[in-house]
């Protein structure tokens, strides 16, 4: 049997979240009663960058399930340090040291080489701005407890939607289960394209963008976007923006929840900015529709919700963390196979396409861009063919090609031609630039 | 019931400390014989400036009972440097992260803080100049288990008497106990007034000071301090200081211990105090009166006690450092209810002035000072009518007001003012200046 | 009985060392059924520098007994920035705190100082220059479970043999074992000349230089040594080099083992120093010669071992990092005597000169020169009269005297002369220069 890593949240189908929640329920229930469900189980959590929050919540996880924990907090004070590859680390530690290892780090993507390379599951904690599943899970399992459902939710996303992978995962999750999205950005924190693409593309969401109106007593003119399940519905009987606008706010009469994320200071290009940024405050709950609106939060939060909604019993962050410590509990056993998930999906088929390494991810940030030594090689999987887009394997960051070949035939083409839906799946390559084909022998095919 | 924390030496009755010695009398005979009483418990060391040796000595005290150890070493590492208050923080990781906290933090009064949002009990592991009451117990222990009681002991407290906190608070401690304390403090490290001034005013105790003598082996011309219990005896027939200082010196014939403190370098003005700093070696203990005095420390030590003291009978602060662990073991069983105190106290009662939110602690470290985001307010309790002084709530520091204000009828009366003990207790406010009791709508009352 | 410690690989006999694997391999059959072995006993890691790798695997191992760990990660963040002393940290530590020390120090001989003040085993994990004496069992054991057995193999050291204290660590052990040693040092990175001493004089091995030839697929031009054990053999019928060559590489018909180390980038003087350093590869491999070799590395590696070998069945790198764990468990349960030695040896004698507190270490990185405080005097062992050489009791650098007296008679001898044989070996003392001896008394006695 193969193992099982947690690297994104879609590694995990519905049925397996939700099974994932059940054994939640049965550990939360008696928080010290399985003190001996992992014994002689060792959890290594390597830290490349620190975090308290979530380091302790794994740590913690793991001593109520009778486990063993070692721990690098930070590991740019380590051997890392002195130029050891990821791939090499993970190898070491993920072999009689530990038997299972929590990874944090600052690339996107490095979850997912540690998994590759490790003989033990991988759990991300957080790898740069690619993804942090064990968050969304907790996010999934509060909103779970609190609204007794996952389908069909109601829920206003909140601030900084640009940077935070949080929000992110969440969306996706949240599309998964056919939610209905808000998105209120703090000005200059929009929801970036490629989510609200991938959210149409891959999650069959329909974004809609409005300007001004409902959600003033959160930020002003917010410059909202309404998701929802692109299904048959009336919508689609509309075409003015303002009607679409009321028809779609009357579908969502009520807000099940408000997730507000933090506002880094960093960011901030202005002290407009910063006064700008949505705040959550007794007077928002009290708004129509917010009655039965929870109040969510990854944590740390600064002053994007007043510390007078702490005793509101609407407030869920700190249950929200709360909830972290029997998820985490979940997962892990799960990952050692102490509760093994029933019909496990078979692992999500990556149809890397070969013969890539010359093109480089677009994503700065992306481990196959930030790691050393050499060993590490680009690879993509073809999202689509027209317009044609390759998504790294690591960081899941798309990006197009300027020349599309076929290996069989050593011919290239313009990647918009519709000559490259002709191309077998598995001799399907990509070029950046004619120095790059012909560097490799190709030669350009001229016809359409 | 209520939760138990231990924030300061004085939560803990005289009793209660004599019950939870008996406790660790009982883990030291047999220091592996516990290793089942805390299991599934867990125990988070939250540490916002690093401690080697208390930190250690928690960790291997909860070991020793069973439980698990969940541990930031260095919190300035973490999240907290992305702006999370201290009780956010401890009501996330004092949730199902932890079942006890263990703090050590810059800021007088923090503990207090983390106590009372967090919903498991809380020990103070050392909070800027404020307390570190676990060191305390450890000093009463070793002093107990040396001398074999601990009312009326003759104690030296020796060096730097000045800024250690460890040293204040053993002076409460063995007030409470009526030792006779004799104070020699380094030159420029006297103990400061506001100690000598509480151990007069709250502990019942007779500072006097006197000019050179007895211990010229420890410091050249000491200007020590004799600090008796408060009750008639026979000191009260002299009025000359040098008869009244033999004959104090006459009752204490024999010192029972020196407690040395760390000469820390950053402190000395000029190489001629670091030079005079006292130091404790073989020909001070062979002077008169120091025959059964034990040497203590609550390392680290630098050199004020001579290393050929190492192997003297009568040193202590290697095996006060080892009796850090038994107390500390019994000190988390006794506030995880598996060693529940017998007889326990009520809380001490906290009578806190309401509406002092606009009166800012005297102490620049305190807290309510250093602490961002506006949600933790000023509070006071009186300490005493005349002369009028508050006491802040966290960290103890005690300060005058220049107007104080009845809250039922408007008015404010100058703080020397006799018609200051006439306002109910329950409706006395303060300020600071006329604008401060102005801005509220209080009226000066010209009598009296 | 008296307390085992291990600071230096020579503390373990060849049949004690065997010993420990016999335990290893107990443990390494059942990494999960030991967790009970060492309950309720607590290991404490002090790492004055950070080392990810070796910590992780000696708290890994602790836990896989059922022990408990507490950790200073990095020391230099603790109370020894307070100006503590080592030996005054060890004695607080190695109390209750914890029943068995792991301890890395940037010094040489720190881990000799921490186990001759602590009261309990300590286990050096590295200090200095000196000795990584864990690491080197980690090696044998890995050379042992592959090639069956100890005695005699061929191996080839190679790269940095200058500055890695884990190759002359290897080297001596191996020479212990008889083995026959090919160093192939990159330029620069000769092994030093007190090593190859050191293997002459004490492990009775007979060093040969000879120039380019055999090992050039390793490295160009390589000024390799042969080492080899000093008995009896053909190789005394030849003298010329060539002939002795190509007679020792006969006897070498199979190399068993490529030992590389790091290059560490910050140790080259140029690029061409770097681009020189060798590297195997599969081409390496395949030389005659090399077909069963296997390749071994302390890790981290950098570019020294081609990433193309992490398939290759012989590359025995991150199989050995695995060894770790159960050499470490078996040396824990050894020195905790939960799996005792059988016969174990007496402890090594040493033979420390009294009264040469006035000479000092050559070493400047020796912990006799570093540390403050002034409590830890120098100490020396006689290793030969003639010449006369004192060997540091920590660090174990081997150091010349100008002259050497006679404590009985009050009279010194330049170094070199004859009478020096004749001083009783418990009245010999040695001095830097004549201010030193004429300082003490002494008078320089012309004889011979």
């Amino acid at each position: 049997m193969s193992k099982r890593d947690l690297i994104s949240i879609n590694d995990l189908t519905n049925d397996e979240i939700e099974q994932v929640f059940a054994v939640a329920d049965e550990f939360a229930a008696d928080m010290r009663g399985f003190g001996s469900l992992c014994r002689a189980h060792i959890m290594a959590t390597l830290f490349y960058e620190p975090s308290t929050r979530t380091r302790l919540s794994f740590e913690s996880a793991m001593h109520r399930l009778g486990g063993n924990v070692i721990t690098v907090a930070n590991m740019r004070d380590s051997s890392s340090s002195k130029g050891e590859s990821l791939a090499d680390t993970v190898r070491v530690v993920g072999g009689n040291y530990a038997d299972v290892l929590v990874i944090r780090h600052p690339a996107a993507g490095a979850a997912r080489v540690a998994a590759s390379f490790a003989d033990v599951p991988v759990i991300n904690a957080g790898d740069g701005g690619h993804e942090h599943p064990t968050q969304t899970l907790c996010d999934l399992y509060t909103l779970k407890k609190q609204k007794g459902h996952l389908e069909g939710l109601d829920v206003v996303l909140c601030g900084d939607l640009k940077y935070s992978r949080t929000v992110h995962s969440l969306a996706y999750a949240l599309a998964r289960f056919s939610a209905n999205i808000i998105c209120i950005p703090a000005p200059s924190f929009e929801m970036p394209d490629y989510v609200l693409e991938k959210l149409a593309g891959e999650f069959r969401c329909e974004p809609e963008r409005f300007q001004g109106g409902e959600f003033d007593a959160l930020v002003e003119q917010a410059d909202a976007f309404y998701i929802t399940p692109n299904r048959p519905h009336q919508l689609s009987l509309f075409t003015d923006a303002a009607e679409s606008r009321a028809q779609k706010r009357r579908l969502i009469k009520n807000i099940d929840a408000v997730y507000m994320t933090r506002a880094q200071s960093e960011r901030f290009g202005s002290c407009e900015e910063a006064a700008a940024y949505p705040r959550v405050n007794e007077a928002v709950l009290s708004s129509p529709g917010f009655q039965d609106a929870i109040v969510m939060h990854p944590l740390p939060r600064r002053d994007e919700i007043a510390y007078e909604l702490d005793r509101d019993p609407r407030s869920m962050y700190f249950q929200q963390a709360q909830l972290g410590v029997p998820i985490r509990m979940a997962l892990i056993s799960v990952l050692l196979g102490q509760r093994p998930l029933k019909r496990p999906a078979a692992p999500r088929a990556r149809v890397v396409v070969p013969g890539l390494g010359h093109l480089r991810c677009g994503n700065e940030a992306c481990i196959t861009r930030t790691e050393q030594g050499g060993y590490l090689p680009s690879e993509f999987e073809v999202v689509s063919r027209l317009p044609f887009r390759l998504r790294c394997a690591y960081c899941e960051t798309v990006r197009p090609a300027t020349f599309v070949g076929d290996r069989s035939r050593m011919k290239v083409f313009p990647a918009e031609s519709n000559d490259v839906m002709a191309i077998a799946g598995t001799e399907i390559t990509a070029f950046e630039d004619v120095a790059a084909y012909e560097a490799e022998g190709y030669e350009l095919e001229r016809t359409t």
